[in-house]
Order: structure tokens, then sequence, then C-alpha cells
């Protein structure tokens, strides 16, 4: 990527940039007669506003990933689609390091949690909850007629190897083990490695959510003999939302097989059949993702592949973890637990996480507010996706007078 | 819309046209050092061809959204965003004349036929099937659990309202109807009117696949009092696919509210509580769609509404029938059964649809083979999404030589 955030501005401000607004709405706009929708955009004092982005997701896209959203749609059963699709599989196969299926769902991540748990577990799950995310995994469990177990830690601590080790000793009758690898909401990384190593040493599934971590970090699904890890496509690879990304191992898959009561919409063997015929997918899929997926996988590719990718991870959360630190700010997780895609920062005593978020808002940069119980506590800078390290500088100093304004 | 083709040459003519091909794929190319990736474009005689869409689906979509689906992504909890999301709810509710809450999945249109069987079939459903989309409900209700009860005229006929009131007589068991508004594998609609009016005499639910019709011809669900009625992005909307839209009623929101088994990801009160609580979707929207859909429907609007554009459709048809006709072909469905928006042409004695297609392919108009058991009969010619009266003209004349040279 040498492109700066100029591209943002070349791309929006010939006619959205410091134009006045008629009208009250401030979704949708008449410019020069023209009814556009503005997005990435806010309206301050009646001027338009091209925001920097540091969310937990939607996150900014890359340019040329932006660039291929908007081509021209054709027929998913064409050649030209079944070329896209096979392409895109294997270059997230690569990424991944897996030879598992990998299908590329036309929902949100969420999807794939719906999908293991109907087309795998019969009657009970390990839920490790770090946070919302993990809370939601159970949620769905339950919602899908599976009985929970949970093993929660309180917020900020990460999953122990040893608790999972000891629970899956005492119950035998649990068949899978769900795992949100980076939890979003609280910007907490897992030691993936360990805990999966902790589930199969007892031979049960496993499903890790690496919604905020594929892409930011390195997973090996192969090697660490991982059953269902999903993703989706707007966080760490930068495209817009809509598609749900997962790779399925063949015990999964053979389970799914005997499964009865795993509906129609994300039941792994339908998907499987239409890939391995050729035929892409069952349901129309979302081929401008898909697109702006390979897109950015390419890119990925083109400046030296994954390991280009996760050290400018490091660099970018580098720079940001120790800005927050020169203003006197602290993390939320535990030390050493901190994600390296979503930082949760803990307000200054006094001040709400959203009234930083909002004085950040007025100086032209999109944060996240804090999530769930930590929603006063804590505010988010995410560090997924399109993100200049010259917009990181920006982002801190205007940080830092917000900081001391407060 | 007053832009004609010239706005795909202008959007892609500059780089992508009458350039040489370095390399053997035909999906992605290196030209002038960017590897791209080509959409709605292929290749012919080592020349890159911008190909004219009459497909039946993900269809051509407007340039103005197109525009859009390249914007910048925000996040999906911000004020931005929800003025997107309630915005777009409202212009669809107004579109198809219904106080019902609209949800805006992040599925295609199937995702519909799963969530109304989840949530409001206990046990047995009847399904009206004219064809292949038909047949994927009922497939769908089978797979959630429910007993299905078919009711299927032979290819090409509609299905008749006094049938269906007279196995509802028979049946008192029978809670809910699907029915398909318009087959697209078959091109064929439905007397939507007098079948509603049959499963509402009887007092059952009635779920309405309307992926081909909505926006195509007029549908008005609360005088009609349709349970759930459903559609994709991709369709006559002329927005990618990636998204999928419904009403849901007070009734069936009631049964869903009590159902069990019912899932997560498609629980009409998980949606609804997010909705009705201002915070938009429980899981990440398909912002790029969703803002696609609300440019098409403002143009729409623009344009002089609802009526003007099925009007639109209706001319368009006219024309795209006439020319047929004078081509010596003929439509496979029963006369007065005839699609607005999916023509399906039974290929001349001999010749295989396919080939037709192929041809058509070679002078550079995408239509769509033919689906199912017609995959060999029939061709298809859609008339959905951005579509050109110069350009059905063209296509006209293609299809002439290309069926003279046969």
């Amino acid at each position: 990527m040498e492109e700066d955030s100029q591209y943002l501005l070349q791309k929006h401000a010939p006619r959205h940039q410091s134009c006045l607004i008629r009208g009250e709405s401030h979704s949708s706009h008449e410019v020069d007669g023209h009814d556009l929708f503005i997005c990435g955009i806010i309206v301050v004092n009646d001027r338009c506003v091209i925001m920097k982005l540091f969310t937990v997701g939607p996150v900014a896209c890359y340019p040329e990933v932006l660039e291929v959203m908007g081509h021209q749609m054709y027929s998913h059963r064409s050649k030209e689609y079944f070329a896209l699709h096979y392409e895109t599989v294997r270059l997230l196969q690569d990424f991944i390091s897996t030879k598992n299926e990998i299908f590329l769902f036309s929902s949100t991540g969420t999807g794939f949690m719906e999908a293991s748990v109907r087309n795998c577990v019969r009657k009970k799950i390990l839920c490790c909850i770090n946070g919302s995310f993990g809370e939601r995994f159970a949620e769905v469990a339950e919602a899908n007629g599976v009985s929970v177990v949970k093993l929660a830690p309180p917020l900020g601590e990460p999953i122990s190897a040893l608790d999972v080790d000891e629970m899956l000793s005492k119950s035998p009758d649990i068949e899978a083990v769900a795992l949100t690898h980076n939890e979003t909401s609280v910007g907490l990384i897992n030691p993936l490695k360990e805990l999966v190593a902790s589930v199969k040493k007892h031979d049960r599934l496993v499903f890790v959510d690496a919604v905020s971590s594929m892409g930011g970090t390195e997973i090996e699904v192969d090697k660490l003999d991982i059953d269902v890890c999903f993703s989706s496509s707007q966080k760490c690879f930068g495209v817009p939302p809509g598609l749900g990304i997962g790779s399925v191992s063949e015990k999964a898959m053979n389970l799914s097989a005997t499964a009865s009561n795993k509906g129609w919409y994300f039941d792994f063997k339908v998907w499987e059949e239409d890939q391995k015929k050729g035929r892409g997918t069952p349901v129309t899929p979302a081929i401008p993702q898909i697109a702006g997926l390979n897109t950015a996988l390419k890119m990925i590719e083109r400046n030296g592949g994954r390991k280009w990718y996760f050290d400018l991870y490091k660099d970018r959360n580098q720079k940001i973890r120790r800005g927050i630190e020169k203003h006197g700010l602290s993390t939320f997780p535990r030390r050493g637990s901190e994600s390296p895609t979503v930082n949760c920062i803990n307000a200054p005593e006094g001040v709400e996480g959203g009234a930083i978020y909002e004085k950040m808002r007025e100086k032209e940069f999109e944060l996240a507010e804090g999530y769930g119980p930590l929603k006063k506590k804590t505010f988010r800078i995410g560090n997924m996706g399109y993100i200049e390290m010259g917009d990181i500088d920006l982002m801190l100093d205007a940080l830092g007078s917000v900081i001391s304004s407060l």
C-alpha cells in the first residue's frame, strides 16, 4: 500500500468536501443536485468531513478493494464467477495453512457459529467466554438446542489451557469447545495454540471464532487441527461486511453427514456438494465482497505475503500502544493478553469512554465505544484494515489533546 | 436513468478495453502492471469485452448503485449507519405497502425461507411448486424438520387458487403455505392475489418468495395480508447480491415468540429487538448492499415512484417478448402466466439452449442458460436491473443472427 489517505480525499472530496448541506437529515444530502449517501463522512458545523477510521469492524477498506466493490455484477453461474470463487478459496487456504474445505457463506461470521453447532454438536458444548462475542457463541448454541457449559474467567483474563483440560477431564460428554481467539469487546487475545492443544488432548472438536484475528495474526489451522475456524470480511482483511469465511475439517464434515435438524442454509454438506462439483455456492454468493477479499489477499501476496501483513499489524499496534502509554492511558486486559488488532483502553478516572469517542469524532477520528459491561469505562481503538502510519500519529495527537481537555 | 450504457464504457474502458492480456487465466489479469479482476467483462480473442447483461440474477446494477458500493465503510453502530438503516426500511415499507417490520438480513433470500419455517411452522407446510425455487422451499422446510405437502402442477402451469383451497379444506393441520410469486427457473408468474386469498380464507399463514418479482411488479403486502414476503438485493432492484429483505407480520412474529428450536441467526424476535431498540441489526449488516438498495429506491422515487418502475418493466418486457416472437421463438410457460421479469424461451427444434447462450456470449451479451429440467430445452433472457431500451434492440438483433446461424 503506497497510497496514503490522500486516496480518500481524491475519491470523495471533489463532490463531498467543504460543501454546505441543505435540509435537516444528517445521513442523506442533496449536494449539487445529487442525492447522495454519505459514507465514512460526517457533517460537522455544516461541513462534510472525511473521518479517519480506527473502528473495530466494519473497518476502513483498502482503496483497491473499494474499487472492485464498485464493479458491475454478473452471473454466479458463469465461468468468470467460478474462477473468482475457487481462486479466493485457494488463497484463503494458503493464508490459514489448511487443506480443509473453506466455505464463502453469504452471511456474517456469526453464521459459522450457528453452522458449527447445528452440524457438529448433538448435546453438549463448552463455551469459553472472555466477553460479548464469547457470550454470543453460548447464546447461539443454546438457541440451537444444545446444552452449554461455560468457562468464563473474570473480564480481562485469558482462558487458561489448564482450566480447559480440567473441565474436559471432568466432563467426557462435552463434544466440542468454542473459543474466541480474539475477543473484540475487551481487546483480549487468547493463547490459541495451548488452548487447542488442551482440547485435542481429549479428542474433542474445537471451533475457533477468529473474526477479529484472522489476517491480523498467524493461525495455522491444520497444524493446530482446528475443526471450524471462521472469520468475516470486515475485519483484518479490510473488506466491507457481508461475507463469512470458514474452514471445516473432515471430522466436522463427517459429523454433519449424520446430523439431523441442521437446517439448510448453513448445512456444511450442502455447501460442500456445490463447492466440490464446481458450482461454487448453493445460494447466491456476495460477489462484491468475494472480489474484495480476493483483491486484498493478492495485495498481501504482492507485498510479501502473510508475514509482511502480520508484521504490519505488529508495527502499527506497537505505535498505537506506545502512544496510549505516552498519554498516561492503560489497556484493559491483563498484561500479555492485549489484542494485536483491537485496543481496549481504560478511560481516565472520572471520564466516560463515550465522551472520548464523541470528542474524537469532532476531531474527525472514528474510534469505537466500549462494549457491553465496559461501555462506560473504556473506549477502543481498532488496528484493522486500511490504516496508514501517518494517520496513527495524527490520531494519537488528537487523542492527547482530547485527554488533556477532559 | 438518463445515462445509457456509455456509462459502463466510461467506467471500465479506460483501463480494461481493447487491452492485450498476459497469462492464461481468464479471470484475473495483469494489465498495465495492475492485477485486476474482470467483472462483467470477458475475454474474447485476447480482447477485454464489456458484456451487456440480461442475466436472471445477479443482474446488471445501476451506475449510481455501483458508485455507492465503492464507498468507504464505517461502523454499523454509528449514527450514520442507523440513519441509512431506518431510512431504507421505511422506503421498502412504502414500496411494498406494509406497516410490518422489514428486516435486512445479512444473507440471501433463501435465508428468509429458513426463517419462515423455523420461526412460524411447527409441523406441516404446503409448498406450491412451479420449478426449482419452489423445490428449494420444500427442501429447506424438510431440512428444518417440518412435514411438507406438495402442490406441483406440470412445469409451465401456474398454481391454481382452487387447488390450494381444496388442499387446505382437506388438511386442517397445514399451518402455512409457501408460494413462489415468480418462478425464475421457468419464467412463470403466479396469480398472487387469488392464491393468497385462498390461503387467508382458511386462516393459514402465507410465505411469499418474491425474489424475482419484488420491484418488478406490484405487491401490496398489507392489503393481501402476506405473513412473510421476501426478496433479495440482486434482482429487480438492480443491486449486487448479499442482502435478504423481508417483511414479517404480527401473526408470524407472535408464532416466533413461542417457537422452540428456531436457531439464532434467523430468529425474527432477535432481529425485531435490535430493530425496535434503534440498534439496527443483531449481526453486522451488509452495508454496501444496503446503501445500494437505498440509492436504487431513491432513484425510483425521483423518477416517479413505483408506478414508473413497474411501467418500465412492462415496457421493456413487451419489447423483449415482441422481439422473441418476431424471431419465431416462443416462451415456455402457459400463455398468460409469462413472467414480467424473466423470459424462459424454448430453444428451436434441434438446438440446445446452451448453444444459444454461448453464441450470444460471443456477441457480447450475457443471457442465462435454462435451469434444472429445462436446462437443455430453453434459455432465458432476464429483464431485471439496469437495462437500457437501446441495448434490448441490440440484443434482439444479435439473437436473430444467432438463431438463423444455428
